[in-house]
């Protein structure tokens, strides 16, 4: 094999020094890197310099042989389509099987190739004779227990590590995506979105498609029944019935779409076998499901640092939260009380004084969400979980609940302690504007100008713009993938209104999907061109974010049933009742609701009939491989036993 | 093979024909039943008369040879100890690997043997090209649509078919489990119950255990907070705050011990590969899964009977039933006020003129009872239910549900509507003592006395006792077996009294732990002396049984603090509220214990680690082999393709 075929070759992944990182350092880890896979426990891989006239020889990039890819592929149980039948786990031995094999290039998707080497690099360690790093002797290291991946971040030797998006594939997405008229309105591919992204954020924009079109029923009942005269009672009451037994249907049947895809993707029985995180730590065991050596920490100790550190302190941090917002109610109202306009101050320096409280909270609160972030992400880390998934959701549902009490305890103060709609209805426009014209600028406009500056500027100073390889162009233009999370939670705050106060005030749902429909594309835009593109990684559901959107809209019919009893219009309409038996009439109204609720969850079953089949055939496919297994060992031992005497 | 080897088997299960069966039909059941299990597609079983002087050769008794039990279990699946490993299928080719296997006639259980049988009959099918019932020629059957016992059942041919009890395994297990004063207080030896009755049974023993253990805690608490000098209000919502967390802890406890069982039991993944009813009908398919043929209704059909057939039923009985109380309760109290005891009639007199509402209510409402079980039964067998456990599932949840409104419809309208504490402390004193005395009596005390009764009947008869075969004597004497139901349903009723009224009536608590301590072994001498066996049934869980006590436990909550809300001796503690904010402060509590429960039921895993483990390593185990069949296939492929070219 020449010298030159290992020096040209595609690169599917990107990784950046930082620029202190020693000669030596770099130089061993492309020979770990392309050391063979057999002999020297190296990866396998294919790995060059890239040099850019800015950063020098800081980055390198990796790539790998198709037959390489094709190992990876097995080892990793990726599924692929079989002839004549659904999805297989893929073998090298049997390849000839596989839909597309005669086009053994193509075979694999670029996105899938990726992960492969994702993978390796997560699992790649120092040979075994290898006990201090080159370039940095006073680094030991332990060869067994320590990646260099883990070696590398703990020097901060990484500054970037992602994988190359294809202008291509781009392309070929983008016209039905977010690039037309017609991708306005059309549903969209999420095959393709999967093929390129992988399944984890293949869900979040499968989720958000099924969420907007799911508002769009509410967002037309509310809006025509402002026009139906009737009783405020009985629109608010079937608007908020509507809502009850169309979100909880929403929410199985989306569900039920979940298992569909996960099943079309090969992912639905991938959360079993899923491998331990690389940042997962502990004394090597032999597992006993793979029987391979793996990191073993004990459940006690895990169980232990959840329930006695993570969670006290988190109520603590819950506490403080609250205690600053009360407190700054309270200021605030002390403060209005102190510069009335009563014309002794002019309109602007009551104004101002007014604005004080504001600022100090607004101040005070953004240390504490940001302290907070970083306090559960530790937590989280700290808790020492095996799988990623786990993981996720331990921190998703950290997070849920902070920025729940946060982003709504404002509102729930307002409308059921002060009874304040006029404050309700303030705070719930001034934070749908904060939503879309702040968030929405921070999040997709603000990043767009940056990307058209780092454009430009890079335009200035390397005139040969042609010369710049697709991999430096990427890592200068594009800003660092940034997960999912952040997406998801905008969706779920925006869910929070809607959901929350939407019986009452219907407009916020039209708002909502005007919002959404931009919101889709505008999304698709920065996953496609300004954020780097992610590794996929392989996902079965939207995790925790399912029982965040549960978990809400159980909130949701007892905000909604008190909203309504505490209009004043309502409220004449029961004008013969008196106040208990008022109040006794929506408590009842709402224990209906929510056993109306749990009797829909209970009745529409998790996982479509036909998946429940496709599962089953595979399990028992391969119980009776086992049986067929077992049979053939013992006739042979004892042929062997006859053949010997 | 000698004849006479054929005649002289154990019997395991004994079919009693009813006396109107032509000899030629009997002849022809057993011929089918003996004959060859590959040529003839007989059962290949061993099948005798057993004559008696009083039935005369109605009674046949079934057993087999143990290379057909063996047979039986592969096909079966069914689990046995490996050696040096856990729980595994059995094959014959493997069953020197098998603990135990050295000893073959012990090798399976009884139970299992009677299983096996009860299978094999229930799949046996007329001979391919018969299509007469001999001795009843005007009766047509389709061989390959129906089976030998459908037939017999349609034409009223079969008046018993049971497995017969093991004296020696009965007095082995007897002794620890209730004829000691020691097991009185010694848990039980849930694996023996198991190995007996199977699994089904072993889960309703295991479950009534823990539940009476479970209420001991509550039981003690609610005793001794008597003495504790506090307030009402203190008692009361300690008690309920303890019995929300305690209730939904041991729910889910519950759920974790089932999954153990069932793992110990090798049932836990046995619920994918339950194979169709007996009863399920449809046109023949090829199963995507098994590809072998087996019935299919399609399931649009099973849910438009189940959703606009059997739902809207059960309502309108629903309805009949509630108003048939509350016109009871107009009419009682009318008839109340009619006959006052003013003097004009004697005491006597008033008491019974007032009785006839009751009277009149009892016989009503025991008719529409009777009649909705068998409208359930009827519905239920009418959605062709592919699976048993789906069929009881729905029949149990049918039930349930009916009886829940007729049980407690009254003890909520006397406590809620009328706020009568006086009616409801009667009410669940009366309950009660129905239930202990009248239920108790038919129950247990009512089939033992009869039992015996025709033991001496059969004594008187047939002076000869010692000549009666064992299977004609359990015919006689025993009754045929019920089902759990009943014994699930009596748990369930008495658990309704202690979870939703126990906060302000804890001695309901003592009462039942007194009684289930005697239940328990009440209960397990009527499975052994007074029933005769049931089949051994596989089972993973207690079915619908738990979402039932799961709902109950939450409608507690509700029931719990309205009670305590309606002390007066705690309204006296409020007295600086007003009822409005009284009310309030009340329904906040309810809705807190709610999400305590929900964030209980959400923490604690439903599956117990270990068994998860050993879980996905049979998963995995099957999944390797179905990998190395697939590589040896492709391997053999390419051999014969290379040695052919």
């Amino acid at each position: 094999m020449s010298s030159d075929e290992n020096k040209n070759f595609e690169p599917l992944v990107v990784l950046q020094f930082s620029s202190k990182t020693p000669l030596e350092t770099k130089e061993w880890v492309i020979k770990r890197l392309t050391a063979n896979h057999n002999e020297d426990q190296g990866a396998g891989l294919l790995a060059r310099y890239e040099t850019s006239p800015e950063s020098g020889d800081n980055m390198i990039v990796i790539g790998a042989k198709l037959s390489r890819l094709l190992i990876g592929a097995e080892e990793l149980r990726i599924k692929k389509r079989y002839k004549n039948k659904g999805l297989t786990e893929f073998l090298i031995s049997d390849i000839d099987h596989f839909e597309n094999s005669e086009n053994p290039e193509n075979f694999l998707l670029q996105s899938e190739k990726q992960r492969i080497i994702w993978e390796e690099l997560q699992t790649l360690h120092p040979m075994s004779n290898e006990h201090s790093v080159p370039g940095v002797p006073t680094k030991m290291i332990s060869p067994k227990n320590d990646t260099l991946l883990d070696i590398l971040h703990s020097l901060n030797f990484i500054a970037n590590l992602f994988p190359l998006h294809d202008k291509d594939d781009i392309k070929l997405m983008e016209h039905d995506w977010f690039k037309s008229i017609r991708a306005m309105f059309a549903p969209q591919d999420i095959h393709q979105i999967r093929n390129y992204f992988g399944e984890n954020v293949a869900f979040y924009f499968a989720f958000l498609e099924y969420y907007t079109w799911a508002l769009v029923p509410t967002a037309i009942l509310g809006f025509l029944i402002n026009f139906w005269p009737v009783s405020d009672f009985f629109k608010y009451s079937l608007l908020c019935l509507f809502n009850v037994i169309w979100w909880t249907v929403f929410m199985e049947l989306w569900k039920n779409y979940t298992n569909r895809l996960a099943s079309q993707w090969g992912t639905l029985d991938e959360e079993m076998f899923e491998r331990p995180r690389s940042l997962y730590y502990g004394e090597p065991q032999l597992s006993p499901i793979t029987k391979k050596e793996e990191p073993y920490y004990p459940l006690w100790k895990h169980r232990l640092k959840k329930y006695f550190i993570s969670y006290p302190l988190m109520m603590i941090c819950l506490i403080i939260s609250l205690t600053i917002y009360f407190n700054y109610c309270r200021i605030q109202n002390r403060t209005d009380a102190k510069y009335p306009f009563d014309g002794s101050l002019t309109f602007i320096q009551v104004k101002a004084m007014r604005m004080f409280p504001s600022i100090g909270y607004s101040l005070l609160i953004g240390q504490v969400n940001l302290n907070y972030r970083r306090l559960a992400t530790f937590l989280t880390d700290n808790e020492n979980h095996r799988l990623q998934t786990s993981y996720e959701n331990n921190l998703t549902a950290k997070l849920f609940i902070f920025f729940f009490v946060n982003c709504f305890a404002g509102l729930f103060y307002q409308a059921f302690f002060m009874a304040n709609y006029g404050n309700v209805t303030q705070l719930l426009t001034s934070m749908l504007i904060v939503n879309v014209v702040i968030l929405k600028f921070t999040e997709q406009i603000g990043p767009y100008i940056s990307k058209r500056f780092k454009k430009k500027q890079l335009a200035e100073s390397v005139p040969t713009d042609a010369h710049l390889s697709n991999s430096v162009k990427q890592l200068k233009t594009l800003l660092p993938f940034q997960g999912t999370y952040g997406d998801y939670l905008t969706i779920f705050e925006q869910y929070g209104y809607v959901a929350l106060f939407s019986a009452v005030f219907p407009w916020i749902t039209i708002c909502a999907v005007i919002n959404n429909f931009y919101e889709l594309r505008a999304d698709a835009f920065k996953y496609c061109y300004v954020y780097r593109r992610p590794f996929a990684q392989p996902a079965w559901n939207i995790g925790s974010w399912h029982s965040a959107f549960d978990i809400l809209s159980s909130i949701a019919i007892v905000t909604n049933t008190a909203l309504i009893a505490m209009q004043p219009s309502v409220r004449h309409y029961f004008s013969s009742y008196n106040d208990v038996e008022y109040i006794l009439i929506f408590v009842a109204a709402e224990h209906v609701l929510l056993a109306i609720k749990l009797a829909i969850d209970f009745a529409i079953p998790d996982v479509p009939a036909e998946v429940e089949i496709e599962r089953v055939k595979n399990l028992y496919e391969s119980n009776q491989a086992l049986r067929s297994q077992r049979s053939n060992k013992t006739l042979q031992a004892q042929k062997s036993i006859t053949s010997k005497h």
